[in-house]
């Protein structure tokens, strides 16, 4: 489980929830990204979060899956060149637990100015008929732990968007509110999806059954070897 | 674990490949239907085994999750209202473990007339980019035990299947093929998803978020009181 | 053209609109299912109602095409492998009609809880962009004939719908509401689309070109013979 | 029933097939275009068909129905602002009569360059999953009747269309195609329609109904006064 | 640049738009049709205006590209066989530039009744996820000059849609409003495109580049010469 | 223009491409990224290639557009909220010139692994109805220039390309062929697009009209501020 921001606080949390669903022969190593943007709240920190993320995985190369642990999925298809093992981010993990669950799901986010970036992903899922609405609640990543309105401003976003939407589930849209799906969910009346958990269940499901990314189309075989200027050394992920 | 057709030696096969994978913490029911046909290889069948399906739901109300073992998915929509935890069906599940493992994934099946039913499915689902191809190997669903020549026949299929498609992997499009999920894997060198483990791994990744089907939008609650004419009593669901 | 719910009023509302439309030469046999729901407003009740309605279509051999009565289109697929003539359902057919009488038209439907059937309707047909929206009036399909209100809740309905969608035509979402649909249209000033007189108008269209399903890709050929277990010998449908 | 191409004799063979199918209480008027292109065989042709196309409309305002009898559907809309009567083009009514008969259908059409054509129309109709292929058969229209191996010829292109596609049915793509589908359909034992009987069929299950073209929505109410210049008056459809 | 109008006056407004951004090398010819509506705002206005859009290109074989200045993008596809050099309707250009200046835009247009052809469009250019929504202002084309309040009223129209359909940029959606883009843009603080500007620097790109319609497929080559029955020789493309 | 790949001699064959299409009055910087790999080729190189391509945007703040040269166009949301010019990739300038030119596109690239990501643009932007076929012609992106057999191997994938694609116009799918479009399209008799010079002429037309990328949604207004940890000043867009 890779948290691609630097902030060690927030891949605490994030730790915490993965545990609590793991499976008991399972073993959650949690790693903090050890370059890039302290949270990632725009395109730009996406970006630049990606390389540190990459890193993260080839220090890291005998897992059995890898989850990244940012409701942006950045860096997937990167990553599953470099690992051997699945690979899966929480917001894809998240979309697939929660479309079995409904008729449709309703996303409960960060700031607006995600929003954009949720809806690639949901097209780029197959999601676009199961996804009937993205929400910011406009309190930024990483205010989630010291608001003491989080979890209330939360519950209100999410009674309002099931209403809306006319949806059957939630999903939330940060590895931030990881520790709040269970209260939330008990408060809704309605399945809340974590993606980390999701990822956690997924990837062990995954495991358990063997799986690995396929490479028969040559897209995700090893990258060709290549030459890397002007970038530290300690930057590069091979 | 409710195998929708009246074969309990395909049950047999079919618990064994959900146990090989199930948490240590999980117990496996597998139920045979009681009403129906002996195997699922039309819309007829399908239409047939649904009651049956239906019955067992009914019958075993204390589950954490309900998984139907037939690709064609049948009778989901009517399961959930029935059930309070979670039900996929093992295309479903098959689907959404193959999507985040390549490019695209193609579907090898049993008779050329079940591919309409598959088709289907991918669109309900949303994986039309994701699924390149549904192939059939035209062994019928009993003979796929039987047959000594099934393993060598469904390998040729997949082979082929990867190479047209350009896939990065396998979804097995039966239940009775769950035990060979395994060596075709080591035999194409890319992954192979078996539906019916697919599906323990993803309900128990439900069941350990405490997620049930959603109520909100109305469709999934408990259908209204209704009088069922002309049924024999054991085949009312209710 | 067969009422798949058990309730012989019913049958007797939807044939009177049937044969208000039919061509003189047509003769509209109309068939009260033996086995099922008294009414179909739940996946459940659909589900259950299917071996009835195929009982049904067996029992009928000769006609030149087969109009089932229920607005879910339940076991659609299945009649095709019985039937050597043609299968609508009155969703399918209403559909048909309205898309080329405007820009797009809306679905007036019973309760709430069926919208999600209408709307995977929607989609499978084809018709995702015609149809503007699926509203619920609220009033169960048992009720309709005894509501004193309902051409008048049904009207409000309508027009609110053609006004919210923008849309040009009306689609009546149950075979309970065809005797309300030229009062509906004169009120409104728009088109009203009654699935039921669609139907017969659909098959005899198809009836005087000499169509039949086509089996040519094997989906709806006859289907293989099987063993139905557990089944009370007058509901296997063969 | 407009011919939009300007040749009587092609006029003769889409009446004739009109009438086979009609109820016994229809009037089919046949009227062929008074000005514009002698075939319609390219999107310059299609174009400038249309004025007298709408001018036969505007010539006949009383009749029940219009049928546009050219497979590129030209006017259609421009043709339902003048019309209060509904309009239909032969390729809609062809696709909406085929789609319900098998998974899939095959379009085979006459010249190569109508493909493009044909299928924005099945897009924009809704078909893109029930049509399979569009294949051209190469002959131009006007050759249609005259030579002699049009059945052998289309009977070919229909056999490969059915088995490329794994299609269900076969779509007719030229009005001048109407006579030979019942033979065709014999010898294919697949469903071949001739959108001129579909055409008739679906505008006498309107009429029956008593359906218009909508209006509420503002498109297709009757189109503002407007001077036009530099047209000889009687091309002006007003 | 063609005016598919007759009205000159507003020839007048759209050539000096276009010649505003054209490249110092780029001379700009605009012509006015010679038959036809003196504005387009109906179906029945696009289809008659055809022939003299024809007639007009046909007249300036000559040009290095063709813009057709009406936001209804009438008889592009007949464009492109008669002429060699690229063809572009200002909707299509206008949409091409809008989408990668933000997530999504919104089209502001002349009156409610063009919206479904402006819908038509965005489908057709594959534009379904970037435009968010197509608006109406309620002015007439020919008043959009003379109306005091056509700024203000767009002004309102554009903020409006911007904030209903959360969209980044603006498309005007007629021809006549091609004045005011600048001074929108400047009110609004967003990106304004009008479509003629926007097809001059497309077409100025392709000229560039060399570059002219496809004729690969057949489709687009010249049309097989066809008699031309009953038009008046002057309105003869060819 | 900013090449984001490390290899100043690729830069430089890009800008002579870019500069034999720009209007006179054009002034073409082209850049070379300081940091990441000598070419791209997979989505670590693409990953990796993004902060270089940012720095290179914030170091040159005052252009009036930009365009990133490489086919898998990396960056460009980032790009859009640090600059505020709009920000073009090369795949998307190409597919949106050509689109307009015929049916359908037909993209040649050079290693079969880069078609994934090719399909993912093509879906995001809008045009899977268009493209209709992405090949591979396996140069590796260094070796276009040294292989001496680079344009007869680059015309035979392209002819074989627009046959079986039946397609109008062709797409070059690596910056580093910009220099043998217009060689190509004389030999093919079809156009074919290069992105560099695509790139140039719309960004051209963006300027002539003053247009930059909207923020009204919020999503590309410029990113909060945020503290990277672990990165060396250089690599920081900021």
């Amino acid at each position: 489980m890779i948290n691609p921001n630097t902030t060690a606080a927030m891949t605490e949390v994030i730790a915490t929830a993965a545990r609590s669903v793991a499976r008991s022969d399972a073993e959650i190593v949690a790693v903090t990204s050890a370059f890039g943007p302290a949270s990632i709240e725009s395109h730009v920190d996406e970006a630049m979060a990606v390389p540190g993320l990459l890193g993260a995985i080839s220090a890291n190369p005998d897992a059995d899956g890898y989850l990244v642990a940012c409701f942006g999925d950045p860096g997937l298809d990167a990553a599953r060149e470099l690992a051997h093992a699945p690979v899966l981010g929480i917001a894809e993990a998240a979309m697939h637990l929660a479309a079995p669950l409904g008729r449709g799901f309703s996303v409960v986010t960060t700031l607006q100015r995600t929003i954009g970036r949720a809806a690639d992903l949901v097209s780029h899922y197959g999601f676009d008929r199961q996804c009937r609405g993205i929400h910011a609640c406009e309190i930024p990543v990483l205010d989630l732990d010291t608001n003491p309105d989080t979890a209330d401003i939360l519950a209100k976003a999410c009674r309002e968007a099931l209403a809306t939407d006319q949806s059957d589930a939630i999903v939330l849209g940060c590895a931030g509110m990881a520790d709040l799906a269970a209260e939330l969910s008990a408060d809704l009346g309605a399945p809340v999806i974590d993606g980390v958990a999701a990822g956690v269940g997924m990837l062990s499901a995954m495991a358990a059954m063997g799986l690995h990314t396929g490479t028969a189309s040559g897209e995700f075989a090893t990258p060709p070897p290549k030459e890397y200027r002007g970038l530290p050394p300690e930057l590069d992920p091979r």
